[in-house]
């Protein structure tokens, strides 16, 4: 009963006999492959527009070359408070960037709100120098807490980030996730909307590690091979990453193993709302579900072989929590089977 | 005729392998797995002794993080004006460790001349703080023209670090290939030695992706948790990397491979010896062969498809190159076959 | 009628007076002077112990090198959210620190409230990398609003410091309003409290330019020669701040000048509170008064002459401001005149 | 008998005369004060041509900043080994530009030479990201050793920058002494050679502190109000450096200090060449001598009272220094007597 993180699923079979497929041969390193090259092809295709593609190791990479990218001194990036790049990159964006500011914005259930994003912006007077300037705005889809923006939600950002003349961010860890939630395309979810970075995760959805930035305007690449490699994250033989991506998007199989996961977070849920001991906390919209469940009897689970974790209040979370529960985090993956799920469903019945 | 670099092959069959055998399943991401820990006690016992080992993922990342983890403000890093950190890098050790200035030291063949280290070292009075402080040096084993610091050419700069108070680093880039041409142990060529920081590197010697920041003596870990993940290099399905050093280590893989890479270089040096067109520019030591041949000469071969590329004269080099001559550089890796080397060797025969 | 900033007023006639009178001569530079070495022993005397004294150009410049000392990677730095490092200085801390994160806490009336303090730090994991890690407090002493932290406010504060590891450090651009408001000693305010790191501010109490980092136990310096060195903030004629240092001490003028500031606020206040026209918004206890006023009545007394500006309301304020209203700021500093004072009495009467 | 720096003397009286005069009053704070206003006309003029002004603490904060305006990711500045913000700035560049390297270039008596400039950009291929990019040169006038830049010598350096697209900086530390020597106007000396970043020093020449960062076409000021706030150098009182440039300026002060301690270089060069005991080691063009001597001798000259210090044998010198002799450097400042250099010429002789 393995609901710990999706990232410690492994990789999904194809992708790793694609590895396998290209583990021979000679190639250019650096990036200058054939292979890397018709990847990135496929990205382009994908988001139905020339896009620039820069693999890194890891989502923070991704995050904090895109907070880099747009920042400028004194510089003030917006993004939910409990948004990853605040709360588990270690101030990467931060370092990374020579100091750009997070600036936390609020919002239910992780998603920013436009009109305190608004708000907060329009706090700094670009003629006052001491408090700083805004330079960019992150979101996350789907969020931490897996709930999605809708379009109409991006909107409304992207909105807010033109009129203050702002780059807008996406931090895609479960961008496949969201996608199919959605039901939408990759193109609408991102640039028709007004996205200029995004950080397209494969990690977590059937991957070993196959990160990317994805500039969604390439007149907007600017420093970034510079920044790239100065941060250490120009893989030498960068087709080892190429290759996880072809055989993340051959076929649809990204679309296949995020729809397979959101339907076993939607399984999990059934059951907490079919079971006596575990309240669903909000409705999942991707592939994260939260149960709220008195302390002893997430014990008395974890002891039998469930493994998840308990999860801090998200703000503006309108539930309740009593004194004597807690609030659990349950993630699924491509990997996850019914079998698991329903499992845990016995056990919480 | 693949001599472009080590960096163009792909991974070994066992290595790709074993990917394979550890895709599936569930296990704990951040370093936390059994594998990974598994894959810690075999560096230990690799080192004879207890060692911390941190993945990262570039050889780069591991050079500037020990740069970083040694540094102090106005620090001054010394290594060989043609090191990897120093040449092509693109400012990754001054960026990541705020500012540290790499201090060019010479000698002949890319190797450290030991009294000029002390010189150089010498002139930074630590009480003159305009000038900045010594807090480190770095040995690159093999250099990046293929040349191999004795253990006693160690000794000699090991003796001077001790003697000014100064971490040693080694970048282990091609750390194999100079520990088989050596015939020496990792112990013996690293901490019994002296070196406090080592970039061992696997990439280049047969995996797709595996490079460790290895402190030899763990009481020196200090912030380097930290600096990795805050640098953006902590993988979350580390176990990745863990799995490729397990094979790289089993029935000492990585001696053999890279037996096999330093015999292919030697192989070509004596074709290049039998030759009437090319001249061997110094006794190869390990993987990497120099050969100085007419311009033209070398534009003919490359048109009958061997791939290899100029190189720029080393500091010291005390052979002549014509006007007309290039100096080149030959690559061989564990993929490199006798058959490639042979046809290359009838080609300029 | 002046009260936009002490910082708006000049130097003190003995101040600019002892500058005239050590502008002949020749002396060593960078802070090695008879003058700078006699300074010093002020300090030392004022305090009670033995301190290190470093000078800086700027109140920013204290703050940020005093974060940068404390900090370590992934570091977070508690401040209250109306701090002037938090909110007036662009940045410098993060910046010059390589990437420490300010996190705010709340506290009525710009003091940091404990309890949150400690819930603050208390939510971050030592061992648990992702989030980073608590390096330091910051108080301001007097705050940016014209409060003062009790002695026992301190002692709560430090108190939460020590048990967390954590070193303490207090904001002291208005040190000498906030010591003479209390009637206590500099060593009662600061070290025998627990305060680690000072910047200690002469300019808004009537230096030209005369700041210092003061490290009130000297085995805590640190690196911070290099610190201040290499971020350009060493002075070469370092005696034309020791200058000032010594005419500010000389007969306890900079308690004088601060009573005095501190007098004139009072009296302001008194003002508020006769008038018909502005509310006094809480009780000044440094030398700010701020003042809540109809919009357009303020913009009256500003055509008048009257120099001040809006202020934004603080966290936690427990009064009133109508929408047609405006909480303003005035600043009285040792150039305030009774005088002026009293014209404003008149005007707003 | 001072001779140990211009920076060892104090204030010109006028200068002082000038900050008494400004000391009452009030003024708005951080550089809007009419004074400071008054005196970036002065500059204008000064520069025929409008020019943006930015007051700093320190020559080094003036040189750090224009690097980190000129600077790009992976950047590489380039300056003659000798250069103050190689030797002498403890890093300051690399740290507040977030990594950027001083490449060293060599050239005669500090200068650096033109073709060896060229030759070392050259070496950089814009495309080839590992080993960064040319992103601006520097030039000390007057040197580190007293030599001045030709008009000439500037264009050819100019030259190459303007085909290299790259920005031209110099550090004017001792700007006037350069100025006079060579006879000509500053804006001879500067943008109509190609020069756009000026490091305007004050200090040295007869003022307390007054060092400036002056962008000689406002179009490249860029984001330089933030990076000077962030770097912490915005003074609130900013109008005490600005009166203190006021009678710099006024009837041509700072041109006639400049004069005398020019002349006072050249007297004690006369002194030189007439005794038996000092070789002048080249031909002083500004306000600093250097001398050759035994060893010995020089002590003795030490223990009479004459202050200055042995020097470090510049690149390329031709000359010889015989193993019991050493290098010695003499400056000479506004507040040199004829005097004292005539003292010193009667102990030498």
């Amino acid at each position: 009963m393995h609901f710990a993180s999706d990232n410690w699923a492994g990789a999904h079979p194809k992708i790793a006999g694609n590895l396998v497929r290209h583990a021979g041969g000679f190639a250019a390193a650096y990036g200058a492959s054939d292979l890397d090259n018709a990847v990135e092809k496929i990205f382009c295709e994908i988001f139905e527009r020339e896009v620039a593609v820069f693999f890194v190791a890891t989502g923070t990479a991704a995050n904090a070359l895109s907070v880099t990218a747009a920042s400028r001194p004194g510089g003030l990036f917006f993004a939910h408070r409990e948004a990853h790049l605040v709360e588990d990159e270690c101030g990467a964006p931060e370092y990374l960037s020579g100091g750009t500011r997070l600036h936390p914005v609020d919002g239910e259930l992780s998603r920013i709100d436009p009109q305190k994003l608004g708000a907060a912006i329009g706090q700094f007077d670009p003629a006052f120098i001491h408090a700083g300037q805004p330079v960019g705005v992150s979101i996350t889809q789907s969020t931490e807490i897996g709930t999605v923006y809708s379009l109409a939600e991006i909107d409304a950002i992207a909105g807010i980030c033109r009129d203050n003349g702002l780059p807008l961010h996406m931090d895609g860890a479960r961008f496949a996730n969201a996608l199919v939630s959605l039901g939408t395309t990759p193109a609408e979810m991102t640039w028709r909307r007004g996205v200029d970075f995004l950080s397209f995760g494969g990690t977590k959805n059937g991957c070993w590690c196959a990160e990317a930035l994805v500039v969604l305007d390439p007149a907007k690449v600017g420093e970034i091979p510079f920044l790239r490699k100065r941060a250490a994250h120009l893989f030498s033989k960068s087709r080892f990453i190429a290759a996880q991506f072809q055989a993340y998007f051959e076929d649809d199989l990204w679309l296949e193993t995020a729809r397979h996961s959101n339907a076993m977070a939607a399984r999990l849920a059934g059951h907490f709302a079919a079971s006596g001991t575990v309240r669903l906390a909000w409705k999942p919209e991707a592939n994260e579900v939260f149960g709220i469940m008195a302390r002893e009897t997430a014990g008395a689970f974890q002891s039998k072989g469930a493994i998840f974790h308990p999860w801090k209040t998200p703000h503006g979370f309108a539930g309740e929590i009593g004194e004597d529960e807690t609030l659990c985090r349950f993630v699924t993956s491509f990997a996850t089977t019914a079998d698991d799920v329903d499992r845990f469903g016995d056990l919480i019945a």
